[in-house]
């Protein structure tokens, strides 16, 4: 195609320092033509950020607006939250602060964690299906060992069970670990390999062999996950009462249970994988706003919403996520702002994950029924010509 | 269930100041007992963030690192880009930056940008299918009015066509909107409320009406957005010489064909939106970075990759992103921190957005090579465990 | 894997004649030990069969029960049928005929043919994506030139437009066409294949093509043809009043309505094609009954239900099958016992097929009803006790 | 809508009777204008299909060719077949043929059943997610005793499992039964029934049960059960010799490969149940001719199929059926026809369902190869035209 001498990003030996990051902002001006005057204008030391980036330049800076208070009823997260929410996105944070004031009203949000666990889903094949069968039945049998290989790697990370796919001559094992507060992807990786080096150790006649091959679907959204849980399966729920609907939204529940229907009939024909309103909206403000994994969003953005009038006329109303990725410890949450956002939530730190995972649901659920009902009540075009002025 | 007095968020009359940020944050300080000192530092203006967020309090600061040269053989963007990524997972940079250098070498990434629209899909119910199809019939012979009063909400936007899709006694009506250089979510909304103000007003007999209900799927991915494009549908493509791969990826095309064939079928059984390896990840990545709007990522991970080992033993490798959303003007673009970003590339303003759609795609591609090999090689775990040191 | 000597079956100069059949049945008696009797009584003329089956050597004898009368208030089926139902499931044709009574005394099932539409979608490839894009802009601007070719082909079917999809370097087109009474897939295949002759010849660059590539998705179920349509699109709606439900079904509309709701929620877990509850099983028995292609099936088993509980309490409720691929001329309809059948309904020959397929709506109406019904009500199991007697 | 005086379908005493029969066939002669004479000649006891039909007047005759030899390496199916297939599709006996003959000299077709289940799915609602949640873990400490309810109402079936699924504050209970020779449907649903009114009795704070909720989608396809397998998972794989595939085929491995690729990549776009070509016209051949639940075509439409050029240029392929769903006793098994041509398999009676998988997946590979084939040399539509002639 094109020859070009290629120009590589120079690198120090102390390369996680503020002389490393100038001498490349400098080499990428001088590059591009560019002047970039804020990017290097920030709070990080440079020797943290060693895990969490390289080649590193200076920092963006993304607005935060809080909502609140939100009212939790969960079993790990208890009382009243406000909510840091990093966007560039006019109206949301209004959108989750007028959801979070009906909820308020309505008593609070229920959020239950019924399900945690972080998987790596390795592929072995072999020269027929018959020998991948027998594979899968030595596997069965041969579990007590291999959790012990992959539980000798990690001191957060614990092997709960194997799920076994077939197709082919290949077997998909998908190995299910309960993380602790980390999010796991990292750990469950090197549990799983580690296993996997004893299996292959140990198994004659593997012919083929990944540790992936989307079964976990990691930074992706599918039907496996949306089944059998990645990360935190939360369910948020509360039940509005039809007055408070009517004086907070300005529309009834029957209205929004009617539009609820359309959505669901809606997302058959179109073969969504969330047949709720926006739930992506503030789980990515609140990924952002903590240090999460942002990629993660591509499966937390999965939603299932049910809801129903109830006999007196009050609304039920709940979303569960079932791939919900967060963590409390590692990554991104330590950085001085995203930390304090933690902070904020008391959620930094060892403890706290499904006290946050739980906290994120329950946001979710203000969102859906803030958009909903602003959707059915014909004034959503409206608040985004009134609060979205940066945009065209 | 919980009964409380809610103390609700300060506002100022002067809302977006830095007193009234201040005052936020000490309200937020005093309720939760947490003391943020980072989030209030930074460079934003509170002013010129009005149309970003609402109670505004400050800023996170997510680190920048950068990969390249990037070698891009687009038709909007041609030649070597050096790819801000603000990220705060160890690990992602130093992948795509691995994979761009193998691109590189490889002679660049062609890109081509396949489609390009911006839906908003209403719904509208009738007393019978049958008056849902007449219904539908009118729409097809009132187009050119319909289309008159779309665009006149607008200057960036263009009613291109209106697909119909039937279910029940509902017709919905799918807006393809051409939308310049914004992403266009706000505007397709503006001009399909009073598109649909204009129909409800013309037609009679319409018993339900619903502004969205998930046949546009924003925020969410979806089969009709993988067919049907929704933002940007890009393909970005390359061609790697054998002997390049084995030198810069330690494997060969037979190895990662394999690899790829695996995913292909574990993403069958799965059911996943993308058989690709890990593309949120870049994406995410530049998103942050740039001031996009982030929760888009839920329709953006999806991506469809297809490879072929040449006959000379080349190996033939793309991605065609089919929802990509991106804007360079409005929105978060024009923060400071992310308006350099988008400068960096050549990209901030109007008229680059069909330049910097090229970019994130050929961005992913280098991800895609690069993890991909990293699997088939072996040297995945071992790369987190060196790079990944904030992990648990 | 096995050598063997292989006795091919035995085919005479007059191949398609009772004796020919009869010395394949003594044939297969000989080489198997079994002793067929009853295969080789039918009532078909074996030179009739020619374009039916090869090989032939008899028949099968399917029982065929009638339900009715099923009341349809539709465009091409007006009044009272008596369906012929061939199964060899107990109960099913009770259920059926539960469900006719009960719309029967409801006013009857409106049936609407919302769309009709065949499909064959060649697949073609470029050396790059940019490429296969000019192609697909070559082929919207050739589709007079292109429609001739197609149209050439058959006098029943017209070519109506071309869906175009992209990846990678590949466009798929999707080429509609109306086809009379016949299902319409062999004349769709010759005329689409005689259109891509003219195309292969007139335009060059193409590297690859294949006339169909799992984007009409012959007998397979998928998205684009639940959006889309595939042979006939149709909705079957009725109401029920309430104290009718109470009366025949011994359930109310709210616990109907309650069941779908779980159903509904039950199949966004489970990534189901259908929503509703058993219609596969009726639209089987009367494609066995008249001749239809019984592997349409797997596309015509598609639908989605759509209920509702009315202000006054009746309940509505409809289904659409998406995909419904039926002829009434041509295939096996023509058989005696199957031309009997479409007889009974009226349906046999030219200028009946959207009658029939108003019919096979209603019918699977009916159904859904009834088995839904069923299982509220707690006598599902019961039923298939009861009637069910040849299971083990 | 319609008022109408309802005329019953007559029914006598003796119901399962020619005189039944006859009294009937008039009825709708008399309604309908029409004069069937051959839906009641057949060879079937009015009083032997009192199990498999109601309001029974005759029978529908479908013809029946055979293809074959086909040669099986199975577990259960060893040796040659000769496999009657009931079809009225021009070109399908033939094209199973010509791939049984390619695949014969190839060796054979390996086939084996990877996994044997069928379900019942009942749904259990709560007040509130952590409710559910309880009951979810009191099922798990409870299995014995439900195992012990289920499999008390059957011989032939065994609980193996019960898998768990969550949404809102509903839990689906998902019952993995072995069915021994049957199908199993409706000995699930009692087992199940019953096991759920122990768990009814047993278990206070159920606010909403149905015994079935669209997780184990009875005659419709879904990704649940594409992973989890119902009925039978059985993969049939064969390995075809360059030189075979040339001779027989007029076609190389290489080519079909390239179309298999495009296939999958159309797939992806299409959202399809099934990467492969036709498997559903052999199984519905089959199905028919057997005397199966046709409409079980819904689920075992769905297909994986997996190919590779193998290092010396022959051709490995594969089709894993994910739910095959079959039966060699009860239902429509033993009607004189069907019956026969399972004996012509030798497959009719206990112990042999899994052998009967076998060959219905010895025979899908088969069909899959030959369409293959024929639509890459191009001799697909000439075949439909020299053989289907009853085609319009």
């Amino acid at each position: 195609m094109m020859a070009r001498t290629r120009r590589p990003i120079p690198r120090l030996e102390d390369d996680y320092s503020r002389a490393a990051a100038a001498k490349r902002l400098e080499f990428i001006g001088e590059a591009t033509g560019a002047r970039p005057e804020h990017i290097g204008r920030h709070c990080l030391d440079p020797a943290a950020v060693a895990g969490n980036v390289e080649n590193f330049v200076g920092a963006v800076q993304v607005p935060v607006g809080i909502a609140g208070p939100l009212l939790v009823d969960g079993e790990h997260a208890r009382g009243e939250f406000y909510v840091p929410l990093a966007t560039t996105e006019g109206t949301l944070v209004a959108s989750y602060n007028r959801g979070m004031k009906l909820l308020h009203a309505a008593g609070g949000v229920q959020t239950t964690v019924m399900d945690d666990r972080m998987q790596r889903a390795p592929a072995f094949g072999f020269d027929s299906a018959r020998e991948a069968r027998a594979f899968g039945q030595w596997v069965t049998a041969s579990f007590d060992d291999i959790r012990q290989q992959a539980d000798a790697t990690t001191r957060a990370g614990r092997l709960h069970d194997i799920e076994q796919f077939s197709a082919s001559r290949f077997i998909f094992l998908r190995f299910n670990y309960t993380t602790g507060d980390a999010a796991g992807q990292n750990l469950t990786g090197k549990a799983t390999s580690r296993a996997c080096d004893w299996i292959l150790a140990h198994y004659r006649g593997v012919r083929r062999f990944c540790l992936e091959s989307n079964l976990a679907t990691d930074k992706k959204s599918s039907q496996v996950n949306i089944l059998h849980t990645r990360g935190k399966r939360v369910t948020a729920e509360a039940t509005i009462p039809a007055e408070l609907a009517r004086e907070v939204m300005r529309t009834t529940p029957e209205q929004m249970f009617l539009a609820r229907q359309l959505s669901n009939l809606g997302g058959l024909l179109s073969g969504v994988n969330n047949n709720g309103n926006h739930s992506a909206n503030g789980i990515a403000a609140m990924f952002v706003a903590t240090g999460q994994d942002v990629a993660n969003l591509a499966e937390s953005s999965a939603g299932l919403v049910y809801a129903e009038v109830l006999p007196g006329g009050a609304y039920y109303y709940s979303i569960t996520i079932p791939a919900l990725i967060v963590a409390t410890y590692g990554g991104g949450t330590g950085l001085p702002t995203q930390r304090e956002c933690l902070e904020l939530l008391g959620c930094y730190g060892s403890g706290k994950v499904r006290k946050f995972a739980e906290i994120v649901a329950a946001t979710a659920l203000c969102g859906e029924l803030s958009l909903g009902a602003a959707v059915v009540a014909g004034d959503w075009v409206g608040a985004h010509e009134r609060l979205g002025r940066n945009r065209p």
